[in-house]
Order: C-alpha cells, then sequence, then structure tokens
C-alpha cells in the first residue's frame, strides 16, 4: 500500500488529490509542520529535505510534487490522469506542472519561508510584501495558457495538471490576490471543488 | 527539425546536451539575455515567459527544463537517456530534476535575480549573501543522495540527471561554493567534461 505524508494546507493536496482520483491504494500520515515534526529524526529518515509530500511506496520513497504526479499517472494507467502515450503532450502537461512547482509555488513561499533565502528580517519583510505581485503575475501567465471553453487544464480531459492547480489556487486568498480577477482559473477552481474525489479528501484534511 | 532557444551559461545546457546525447535532429538559437531579447516581442511569442530553454517541435513549443529533458528521452527511445518502462524509476528521475528545478535553480538565483522576489536593494543584497550557504545546503544534499562507486546520478546507467546536475554544478565557483568539497559531484563534474558530446556543446555555446 503506498503512504503519502502531508501536511494540512500544503502542496501535498494535490497528490492526495491524484492518488484518490486514480483510485489508488493509498493510505495518508499527517505530517505536523507547526510542531516541526518534518525535522526530526522519524520524519527526515523518510525524506531527508524535510519537506511534504513523501510517497512511500514498496520500492522506495518519492518525494518532489511534479514526480509523484506523473508516478500516480503512470501507475495507474486506467485512471486516464495523463496523456501517456504521446511524449509531445506529456511534456506540455509536465511543463505545467514544472512551473508550479519551480516558479509559482516558489513566489507563494517568499511570503511564508522567506528565511530560506535571507536572514535579516527587514529582506524576510520585504520578500513578503512583494508576494501578491509575483502570485498576480503567474496566475496571469495561466490565466493565458489555460484553453478557452474547456473544463480543464490540458483541455477536454482530466489530468494531474488540475490538483496541482487547485491546490496552489487555493493559496491566492491567503496571498491578497482575488482569483476571480482570472476568469478561467476561477471556473476551473468551482469545477474541482465540485469533484466528489476532491470533497472527500478536503474533508480527510479537514478532519 | 527541433530548435532550442538557448543563452550562454544558463540552465538551457542541460536540455542542450541531452539533445547532443540522444543523437536529435536539433539546431540551437541562441538568446541574448544581456541585450534584454528574451523580453522582446519576438522572442515572448515563442516563450511568453521570457525565459529560456525553450524547445520548438512541430506540435507547439516546450518550457521548463524537467519536462523538455523527460521529452527527449521519450522521443529518442533509442538513446536510453531514462528508465522509461519503469514508473518508479522514472518517477526517481524526475524527482531528481524537479528538486533540482525547483529548490537549487532557486538557490542560486537569488544571487542574480533577486529582483524577481523583492524590490529593495538592501533585500536583493541580503539574498545574495545568503547564496553560498543556501547552494552549499543543496550539494550537500544531492552529495548524500548519489550512489557510491557508480559512474552517475541513477546509478550504472547515464540519463537525463546526468546533464542536469553538471549544467548547475558548473555555477558553484561563481557562486562562491568550493565544488571539491563534494567528493561524489566532483567526480561526476569531471566525467561529464570528459563525455565527447559535452565536449561539443560546451564548446559549441563558448563560440
Amino acid at each position: 500500500m503506498l503512504r503519502l505524508f502531508h501536511s494540512r494546507g500544503s502542496c501535498a493536496l494535490a497528490s492526495h488529490i491524484a492518488l484518490e482520483e486514480a483510485g489508488a491504494d493509498y493510505q495518508v500520515v499527517r505530517v505536523d509542520l507547526a510542531a516541526g515534526e518534518q525535522t526530526k529524526p522519524e520524519y527526515l529518515a523518510i525524506n531527508p529535505k524535510g519537506r511534504v509530500p513523501a510517497l512511500v511506496t514498496d520500492r522506495g520513497v518519492l518525494t518532489e510534487t511534479p514526480a509523484i504526479l506523473a508516478f500516480v499517472a503512470q501507475s495507474h494507467r486506467e485512471a486516464r490522469l495523463a496523456p501517456l502515450d504521446d511524449p509531445f503532450a506529456f511534456a506540455r502537461a509536465q511543463a505545467f506542472n514544472s512551473y508550479l512547482a519551480s516558479t509559482v509555488h516558489v513566489a507563494h513561499s517568499h511570503g511564508r519561508r522567506g528565511s530560506r533565502w535571507a536572514d535579516d528580517a527587514a529582506a524576510i519583510a520585504e520578500m513578503k510584501r512583494k508576494v501578491p505581485q509575483t502570485m498576480a503575475a503567474c496566475f496571469a501567465q495561466i490565466e493565458a495558457d489555460l484553453p478557452d471553453d474547456q473544463p480543464w487544464v490540458l483541455g477536454a480531459d482530466y489530468s494531474i495538471c488540475d490538483p496541482y492547480l487547485f491546490t496552489i489556487g487555493a493559496w491566492l486568498a491567503g496571498d491578497e490576490v482575488e482569483i476571480a480577477q482570472f476568469p478561467k482559473v476561477f471556473r476551473h477552481f468551482q469545477r474541482m471543488n465540485d469533484r466528489p474525489a476532491v470533497r472527500k479528501v478536503l474533508a480527510r484534511e479537514a478532519a
């Protein structure tokens, strides 16, 4: 059985939703970031990077959201969560997820984890101040990229890109960015909220 | 024919090496970042994000290094640049590349592109000051992850992880981190430097 180490409100939500949508045989284990569990030896033995998500499989541990999402799709082909037999289409999906990981999530983190990149309190505050601007710029880019008149990131077919966009989109309010200014993103967010798998996972994480 | 838009010294080197190793039918187009070519309409029509690399294919444009690297491997299967038929092994490769993109490259960028995340000059200087520390921490993690007594990131087999590690490892000197303090990373760097494809690509980028 797969075990997903996650924390409430983190990017691990994307992997959690993907596992549920895939019909995977999995369980979730909550890591309490506020209590610093991710820095304790028990967790560092699972993920030495001290971050969530981590997916424990019978062959070893996987980390990094884009890698976990592609793994869930590839190891549950019947769920059709990515265009696995078309290298170009698969690369478009991966490019979307890689942008979320390396640009959008990073922009968000400057509001809460600025100490990763600076020690000085004034510099950390200055980074935090710019987050609404950088997140809005990222989502303007995403809005331009999303297809018109199609329900999902890749078009007609739901994929591993959708829970990841939903996860980071849910951070916008906390980053003082109004999601409704991006109509396609906003409709996508509402559409995701209506999916039974998403409702189930959100209820589990809130419990 | 594939066309790789790159710039000298950028992370596009990883995709450039991968294309060469794959025996791909490709050409490279240099984007002059110092002259701001990446912000001009001609380039933004190719990649609205205004970054390199961008890989132009006959079906459209691909961006984001981890996505391009996996695409090169998947569309040139005979070159055996990734464990394509094993979802777990492929996910390990992707996790390595995703970490380079979203943590290591990001750490490096705080020394040169701090204005992405703050406007204040003092804050930008403070970010720059911390780069040697964050990059050393990232490479200590990578050093721990690399296999012992095996030549490549994934072990015995060369893969799309190797040119990407080589590319970012080449930035360490400029980030005031001594690469030789990480013996496995250092030997990997030397081994990469000896590959004919790498020599050819480095000569082309230097020309």
